[in-house]
């Protein structure tokens, strides 16, 4: 990995975007303030909007009082905003790049940032192709002893084929080395601890297969609903929203064999040996074990929560789904028989992130004879909002006679330290800076993903939906539910 | 087991003891107070010390009122001084009983007690066999459709000779189901709960054996020193103070296979396998594998301690040990390769009772090899002061970069209810009420653990120790260190 102090320009497209604001900006800062960005280095905002460099940089630190982890403090502000420019063109149009090429070289004499561009596409994905399109022509992504990378925001396209036109524009400008696609899910602080946690530890590691898991659960519920973002959720649902990325690179986590060595390369080799050995969504696996919802009215406590299609900027007779719940197979040798259960959605009754690994029952001999069935231990792997390790298992109530209860151990790593975790852009931008890769998904894992949400589409095509069929504040569709109770399972709250 | 409403009459041999008043009437009022006690019963103190009935009932008030983990409280301090009878006589000479069965029998018309009796021999060893004599040759140990069981207080001799001499006289009297050896480390929660833990939980159990755990270390460390018990501890040492009983009671629970069923018996056919897979103590084993050691003055903080033969009624050239460590290997298919270290010891620098659980290494691979050896899982059963299951194991710390550090998961029983945990006697007391003996000891285990004992006393015999060889306040002596650094191991300290 290159060393923290090689000196580079970041140049954000859609510098006067939401994204920019609430999390780039804020990240910038605090790994400032962390001393993780080096000492030559510059940011270059890109955005249309006519304004001058002072009211942006106004903006910037606003944003950064509000939205930062870490309070701005006055020698970190006044070192940054030195380096942040705003730079105003029409970034849709090829001719503005001879302009933006020149004011950043001008910058490497001033900065002495030696030509390495860090470009972030903080824009609506329909520019995705059009911005590289013209850095290319532009000259700006390749010169010679210095680098040139790209991140990318999702949705990295909508189904197969766009993503791989897409990606076919993507690495016309950039070798797959340079391009960086974020799924800043990888940032949190637990999932990159998923790894650590089951290839630093040899009682997890020895536990970690089908002889000893029952079955694993993945959720991640929101109770938001779409809010603003009808126009973008009625293109994608929670299917290309959340499972396409996020809830898939999860299952990789969590599922892959140990990696041959730590590096990027080594690690997503694995992880794509996850996604090519789940069973094949057919038509009969979707209608079997592929649920799928879409939020009604509701309320939670004294709220009273319009339905999806009630929502603004979606249509009142939407088929979109706000809710997924399925069960995968992993056909390898380490997961036969083991199944794994996700759901996701929004307009949930809690908000929370969490992967739980239910181990396998005792026999139903000694204390599982004697004083009914046992809980199964369980370890639970939380990533938001807590941060943690629980794992629940059964002792001895305190006091005369035996009457088993079961308790539960706690790591809780953000419980006291809330407000310091940095926050996933930062891990994911400094990762960037260094070209490490780890935590972006590569090409494959992109393409294997998609196709198995065309397959799920292409199933469900065939079938209408009968929307909506939870309410808005509950725990999801009954189906949901059903989908384990024929196992003889249930979702565990914890 | 028998109903907790059948009516007995305890009768304590060493009423006016330090025992009676410091554990015994404090658990009795405990459990009178929690309801375990039936309605027809009575305690009959026998002392030789002449004092009224009102003196004793003030003197065991005092007592509860001292030592007792409730609060007494006055409705049911009322009904049990109804209850408690003092009854003086010389319980040395057999004709004594003559009048203390009319005593006990005329308290059976009165308290509906049908004649079942809980002899406690809370006396001095030397007195064990006169009582259950007296006992027998008054008719005092058989009844026609009542029970006789006796609880007896350790040291059980003082070498397999002597242990069994006592038995026979034991034996003579009481037939083995009626006899409660006791052993009050075994009424600790969280000693009653190493079963549970281990059988209750599949992952704990798929991991109890010699392919996951590289070594299992049992301490328990005292800080205190002999105090007034000098011409005790002249004839015992820690070896038959500490080793003989508690410390292979751990042993043997640790490490006993799965029984056919919770029944005492049941549990105690696999204890006797552990001890009957002890590799044997032979001279060569003693040299190699136990360290003995005795203190010399020493401090803790700033107060200034004498060494062993400088305390009272301690010869001054005393050769006896007050510290022990051992390696032990049972030789079994379980725990083959995978070695016990036990330590325990007086005037130590801290206080506590716990076994440590450490885990294989994986190989140095992946985390281990990128970031430096990672410290092996340990989990740990804490008995004593406190009480629970800690866990250690490794994750990356939070922040930018990967940075590994071990977190531990906690579950403290007594932290929260630290005056709830019911004292030892009081879960031992109502065991011997309902016939239940899982926790006391069977003859066969003592008998095995003697033999034990005295192996080790023999290879002592040829040898003089190099006393004293650790200083009070200290970890104890260097050797017991070098036992387990010689394994390329070293003991855990939580």
């Amino acid at each position: 990995m290159e060393n923290i102090n090689n000196p580079f320009i970041m140049v954000i497209f859609g510098g006067t975007g939401d994204l920019t604001h609430r999390k780039l900006m804020p990240a910038i800062y605090n790994l400032m303030a962390e001393k993780l960005l080096p000492e030559k280095f510059a940011v270059v905002s890109v955005g249309r909007r006519d304004k001058t460099g002072e009211e942006y940089l106004n903006e910037v630190y606003s944003s950064i009082k509000k939205f930062s982890r870490l309070t701005p403090e006055i020698n970190t502000w006044n070192k940054l905003r030195e380096a942040i420019h705003y730079y105003r063109t029409e970034f849709t149009r090829e001719e503005s790049y001879k302009g933006l090429k020149k004011y950043l070289d001008g910058l490497d004499s001033k900065y002495g940032t030696t030509g390495n561009r860090l470009y972030y596409l903080a824009v609506a994905p329909e520019f995705f192709g059009p911005i590289v399109g013209s850095l290319k022509n532009n000259g700006m992504t390749e010169s010679p002893g210095a680098w040139n990378r790209v991140i990318i925001e999702k949705p990295f396209g909508w189904n197969l084929e766009s993503a791989r036109n897409l990606n076919r524009e993507i690495t016309n400008a950039f070798n797959e080395d340079n391009v960086f696609r974020i799924d800043h899910y990888l940032g949190k602080e637990m999932i990159q601890n998923i790894m650590v946690i089951r290839f630093a530890n040899a009682v997890f590691e020895s536990l970690w297969n089908n002889r000893y898991i029952d079955n694993i659960q993945i959720s991640s519920s929101e109770m938001v609903g779409v809010e603003t973002r009808g126009d973008y959720y009625e293109k994608s649902g929670v299917l290309r929203d959340m499972l396409q990325n996020h809830m898939l690179q999860l299952l990789t986590l969590i599922a892959m064999e140990p990696p041959v060595n730590l590096s990027p390369d080594a690690i997503r080799d694995e992880k794509i040996k996850v996604l090519r050995s789940i069973r094949p969504f057919t038509s009969e696996e979707v209608r079997k074990n592929v649920i799928r919802g879409q939020y009604g009215p509701g309320s939670l406590g004294k709220t009273e929560l319009p339905g999806y299609r009630q929502e603004q900027k979606v249509s009142p007779e939407s088929e979109i789904e706000t809710f997924m719940a399925l069960k995968m197979h992993i056909e390898n040798f380490r997961w036969a028989g083991t199944p794994f259960y996700l759901r996701t959605g929004k307009r949930l009754d809690s908000k929370s992130t969490e992967i739980v690994i239910e181990f396998k029952s005792l026999p139903e001999f000694l204390y599982a004879k004697e004083y009914g069935s046992l809980h199964p231990n369980l370890m639970v792997i939380r990533i938001n909002p807590h941060e943690g390790v629980y794992f629940q298992f059964n002792t001895k109530r305190p006091g005369a006679g035996v009457n088993l209860s079961d308790v539960k151990m706690d790591f809780c790593q953000n419980c006291e330290t809330v407000a310091n975790s940095p926050e996933a852009y930062e891990r994911l931008i400094h990762d960037a800076t260094r070209g490490d890769s780890t935590l972006f998904t590569r090409w494959d894992e992109v393409e294997f993903s998609w196709s198995l949400v065309d397959s799920i589409v292409n199933a469900w095509k065939n079938e209408a939906p009968d929307f909506p069929n939870y309410k808005a504040g509950s725990t999801g569709p009954e189906d949901a539910d059903k989908l384990l109770l024929e196992d003889g399972r249930k979702w565990w709250r914890i």
